[in-house]
């Protein structure tokens, strides 16, 4: 909405009868009661440890947590327990089916003229390369784009090696330009005839820790292998080829195909008090890559909304609607829980006001973003100032959906974004690294705080937080 | 020595006729013409980036470099070519001959209650576990000597796991702490009875990658299988335990006795003008573990030494003595090469007036210490304003040999030492990380503008640099 038609209805508002019309359709405020409780939850979330609890909980006693894989089914049970033991009013499971990968074994080396082991690991969604492995030449492209340009001919039989270096920003934006690489990497080898990819790892650190991720084929086009390297292995191939020899690969991917798995989406409620049918959503994803114990990715997200909705329960805060946690499965392999929730709840939409999902690690929020219509502003103005204290600013009303909230927000659903400080969120990200040790206790508090502030104050408002009509761009 | 006899010494000196005797018998310094050139050398070695570029050559060219495997013999042909391309007046190879250690596959899991993988590695010298591993509870010591202390019934047919923490310090003193469990936890837990022993990697790192390094069996002691667990992996099982749970572990490692292999310490040398035949020494190892490519242990020292003396050459300064890098063979598994070239040169020790080994990382150098008699302090004197430039700080008159000098030190060689920065050393420290990535040219640059400054004052220095007769403590 722009500034000119903001300062149009200040004057109709105060030169007209409009006004009392305007004033009706505005939603009630949260009252000065209300913000007392959000200021005590606020507080009390600050001060508590659960959320960190939570995590160790998980990432201890379950650990990696691959969609498919026995783990997989011990954190559904591991979550129904501790949503439980938390004492959320209601705690069920919606099943998710899907087809499983399996990582097998994994190794690459130099063969010639420099023979050295190389850290590597399988992309998901990846096919193997048969026991024996394959061993080529390797061929060197900085880009995607420098791929897709190349001459089928210098490509041929070759191992593809994409180098293409992801940038660390605190929004995670690197990701978004450096991530087609891993995606579509081995579509474009195949169409110019490369028997495998090796992309450099898309993650920031410097490490021996190849960062797996998911990545597609195309249904017309051979399906080859697919591997990332670690980012320092990747640089010492590029030095090896700034040598002008050929350099000889051999890759084993011992990746496969497994049979179809049930999973489940696991849900905890804290039931509201006058609007019991209508939800505000938080939630991250249970299921983690298999390399590390998914401490950042996503088990901080699971922790930080569980711990959230306890701390508003802990506190007797009656809320006039539910305040439903929703642990997806398998987000990491495609959305496959969240695009199961959205269809099993596609017709009780009306009552899913909102949705915010965490699952960018366990570092500082430091803004937040809102999508709503210019009735709920003076609400949002609210919001902001309980997130204040917490260093939380106030970012654009352009929010969109975390990635387990896409298939709901495509249906209509409104959303709220948090945005936590990724600045080292790719050291980590679906690396073996991701493990406990990493995460700072007194983050995950501040976000616990945030998480239930949110959840407080929207399961309280009495207005229905629309999306506006037309987004803003 | 202490102040109260150097003004004894002055007050002798301008008092009486002995002042002639005593100036007679102290060395000439070195006159403003060769100070001049130190500081030629200092300035153009400040400048340079070839130290960087040689260990740029190994660590890419070579890579991993375990002595007895075939990346041994490639540093050791990698080496003899350097020596000549960079001009070395001599170059030769002196045959160190030793049993081979192969580490084979290498895995470990928690197989109850909580199934995950762990990352581990075999420590150096180790024996297998056999193919199908072995499989036990963990017994849990917080440091070796609670392992010693132990009842023999609480540790028997156990996996014992000792969890002792590296301290981080700059001068690397944390490592003489905590080394012991991995040189001795193998012989203590076999003597209480236990089937294998896990330690906390020796290293100040939190990522999952775990630090090898040398550990030893005793004569009258069954061998049991020893590895190390990656810092985050210990804390999981330290997190693990804490549940008061019966931990059930699996390990498996391959590794095995290889044949008698021979490999070569390399050195190169820039024959003096006026007693080419008096050599002072400077060098690191050649070697390195499996997992890394060796950059800064000790891929650094090689480079850094060799850059030295070359940048001397280059600014064709005539120096009276010998200039000797030695490029040890096997350090890592028991200063076999040192050992070797000792034995080699122990009737030609007169003429190694004093020796300085790199071998503490790729660090900035923050002081130096010597280990002269007083004749000699007014040299160390000059030595001091020369290294002052370079941020580095005098030490004491106690100084000790780096790890391959000490059979030579043993034998009375004079040493020098040059201590580097090792806050970050033992993050990388015989892990998979130790890679070039780590390294800063700049620091390596002020390294070998040290070790040049060190090697053209003691080979222009007239005086014989003996050892005092008792060493001050």
């Amino acid at each position: 909405m722009s500034t000119k038609i903001l300062a149009y209805i200040s004057f109709i508002m105060v030169n007209s009868v409009i006004i009392n019309t305007s004033f009706a359709e505005q939603p009630a405020l949260l009252t000065e009661q209300q913000l007392k409780q959000v200021k005590q939850v606020r507080q009390a979330a600050l001060k508590s440890n659960l959320g960190y609890e939570i995590l160790e909980s998980l990432t201890t006693e379950v650990g990696p947590r691959m969609a498919g894989t026995p783990q997989d089914t011990m954190a559904v049970n591991w979550a129904i327990a501790k949503f439980k033991a938390l004492g959320f009013d209601k705690v069920w499971k919606e099943p998710v089916t899907f087809p499983t990968w399996v990582r097998g074994e994994e190794s690459a080396e130099v063969i010639s003229p420099f023979p050295q082991p190389l850290h590597i690991t399988a992309l998901g969604g990846t096919v193997g390369t048969g026991k024996n492995g394959v061993m080529a030449e390797l061929v060197h492209f900085k880009t995607l784009d420098d791929l897709k340009k190349a001459d089928a001919k210098d490509v041929k039989g070759k191992i593809v090696f994409v180098s293409n270096k992801m940038e660390r920003t605190k929004n995670g934006a690197g990701y978004g330009k450096a991530v087609a690489a891993r995606g579509s990497g081995a579509v474009e080898g195949a169409k110019k005839g490369a028997i495998a990819v090796l992309i450099r790892s898309i993650g920031t650190d410097s490490h021996r820790m190849p960062h797996t991720g998911l990545m597609r084929y195309a249904d017309d086009v051979i399906k080859i292998p697919a591997a990332a390297l670690s980012n320092p292995d990747a640089d010492q191939l590029v030095r090896m080829l700034e040598r002008k020899i050929k350099l000889k690969i051999k890759l084993v991917l011992g990746a496969s195909a497994g049979p179809e798995f049930t999973s489940y989406n696991v849900i905890g409620e804290m039931t509201g008090s006058e609007k019991p049918d209508e939800v505000v959503i938080l939630g991250g994803h249970l299921d983690s890559w298999d390399l590390g114990t998914g401490a950042v990715d996503d088990g901080a997200g699971v922790a930080i909304t569980m711990a959230a909705a306890k701390l508003i329960s802990e506190q007797k805060i009656k809320h006039r609607r539910s305040i439903r946690v929703i642990l997806w499965a398998n987000e990491e392999q495609g959305l496959i829980g969240a695009r199961a929730y959205a269809n099993a709840h596609k017709n009780e939409l009306d009552q899913h006001i909102i949705g915010a999902e965490s699952d960018f690690g366990a570092g500082r929020i430091y803004s937040f973003s809102s999508l709503v219509t210019e009735q709920d502003l003076p609400f949002i103005d609210q919001m902001e100032s309980m997130f204040k204290p917490l260093g939380i600013s106030r970012g654009n009303n352009k929010a969109g959906p975390g990635p387990d909230l896409i298939p709901l927000y495509a249906l209509g659903m409104p959303v709220f974004r948090l945005a936590q400080d990724g600045t080292d969120y790719f050291d980590l990200h679906h690396t073996a690294d991701d493990t406990l040790d990493k995460v700072d206790p007194k983050a995950i508090a501040q976000n616990v705080a945030a998480y239930s502030v949110y959840a407080l104050m929207t399961a309280q408002y009495e207005g229905g937080l629309k999306r506006p009509q037309k987004e803003e761009k």
